[in-house]
């Protein structure tokens, strides 16, 4: 099979790892290759004969790229994006974009609980591959799953999308209690928590119910939260130490997809009129200079009531 | 409120601290006090006038310590168990050995994401608080309350005692991967596993989904699984390492409960012809002297198929 994997970051080279061992042949394109005798920054190239296009680039970015390869992309290649979160000034997720601008009906998601660190190291991950055509998703699991990476297919993409995207704000929560020395009991609290309010937001939004409790929604939420690997995690960390934002941020290879997506988050709730305490005290740490203590004690000071 | 408290483990502990910050006064019942200016081995004299009593004792030691009580318990004083298992012998959960032997027919069970030992520390933590009769489970819930200690109350005794009692054997489960060194992504994918299956396989036994979902489902499975503060996880994580069972155990302060709640699930699912893949190569690990590597691949080695 003829993969285009566009992007060199960590899931760039996951890809390829996965793609190598099932023997396809692989053209990576990069913005600046690093490597020239594997990656090309010509992007017709790249797609040239391609079956398969993997996006495994920042949300932010999802939308250029995918303008730029409206000419050149193969009639029949399927398109996965690999992006966790959710483009800024529409709200829109990365699936509905890439139909915007290409016109192809059926994109499809590769989510779940997987670090691509640990993919490319060949530990074993199960990950759900989402697209409205099941026969589609299909093709990739069949194409890519392996001993080691095990691809379970579901047509539920606003579930898969929002899941993803989620979570990385719920994440950074997690840190923050990290951060502020809470104990491991407070970090599950908070997690089943935000489990509770991941699926209830993400349902009002579109998503099926069980795919919250699947691998992209809860899975990948544990992992996210759980992990000091996790970018979102770490910059909550660095934030309930007493970090700055900015200060934060800096600290990190490269910025959290959280940050943005609290702030698309944030919009979306006020517009519809959802309350989400623990979405919005993130926003509040983020971007209203909120006391990460004070937020947090908040989030413990409601009313003693029924758990459900 | 005068609070008897039968057992001076961690749990005892942490119960004399929590009723200390609320002021209620304090009777510690322990077969081998270790402090005898706060401790007494006379059961009737613990007993005698409280309100509340707690069995924080194990599963195992239920029924004999119930037993003993008879004769002292006041009419109307609460009964609470903290014990996260079930009878071996009967299947039987301790909610239903405390009625079975005290005659009581609304016994409250607490439980949830929540180590002894940071609850002492006053780390934040939020716990569930089951009975049949709410009144009484709110009564509990308004005496033992406190800034750093929420209760959230719960009708579904059934349901909050499977989930704590079968979070342990998919723990060992979790703790087998951390010893394989099988990588985060792969202990994310376990939990989000058993927990369909634990949700599964309580909602037959008598709980309700809801609450699988909740504190003391989810919430205790998440917070199990990620510490090797649990013994049950610490337990797994010696298996994984290669250590046989008995060696695996003397190297742990104390008996993990899922070495016995396997052993108990397993005759159920049995009986009930109920399939349960994760619950059952932990069975196998501990009693048929499974390899814990060939576990794994078989867990994992299942045919490519949709999510749900």
């Amino acid at each position: 099979m003829k993969v285009a994997i566009l992007g060199n970051g960590d899931w760039g080279s996951a890809i390829a790892q996965l793609s190598n061992r099932r023997s396809h042949s692989i053209q990576i394109w990069a913005r600046n290759p690093r490597d020239h005798s594997r990656e090309t920054n010509d992007l017709g190239k790249c797609l040239s004969g391609s079956e398969v296009v993997f996006f495994a680039v920042p949300s932010h970015a999802m939308r250029e790229v995918a303008l730029a390869t409206r000419e050149h992309l193969p009639k029949a290649a399927l398109l996965v994006s690999l992006a966790k979160g959710i483009e800024e000034e529409t709200g829109k997720r990365m699936s509905e974009v890439l139909t915007e601008v290409t016109g192809r009906t059926a994109p499809l998601v590769l989510s779940g609980p997987s670090f691509a660190s640990e993919v490319s190291r060949g530990d074993p991950c199960a990950v759900v591959c989402a697209s409205p055509d099941e026969s589609a998703a299909c093709r990739i699991q069949t194409a890519f799953t392996s001993d080691d990476f095990r691809i379970y297919t579901n047509v539920d993409l606003a579930g898969v999308e929002w899941g993803g995207s989620l979570k990385n704000v719920i994440a950074i929560a997690a840190g923050v209690c990290v951060g502020l020395q809470l104990g491991q009991s407070a970090l599950a609290a908070l997690i089943t928590r935000g489990m509770a309010e991941l699926t209830r937001i993400g349902t009002i939004l579109g998503g099926k119910t069980q795919t919250f409790f699947g691998l992209s929604g809860v899975g990948d939420l544990i992992l996210t939260c759980s992990s000091s690997l996790s970018r979102n995690r770490r910059l909550g960390e660095a934030l309930g130490r007493g970090e700055s934002l900015p200060h934060a941020v800096e600290g990190l290879k490269g910025t959290p997809e959280g940050l943005r997506t609290a702030r698309s988050v944030h919009q979306i709730l006020k517009m519809r009129g959802m309350e989400a305490p623990i979405l919005q005290e993130v926003y509040s740490i983020l971007y209203e200079q909120k006391q990460p203590m004070e937020a947090v004690r908040q989030l413990m000071a409601r009313e003693p009531k029924p758990e459900f």
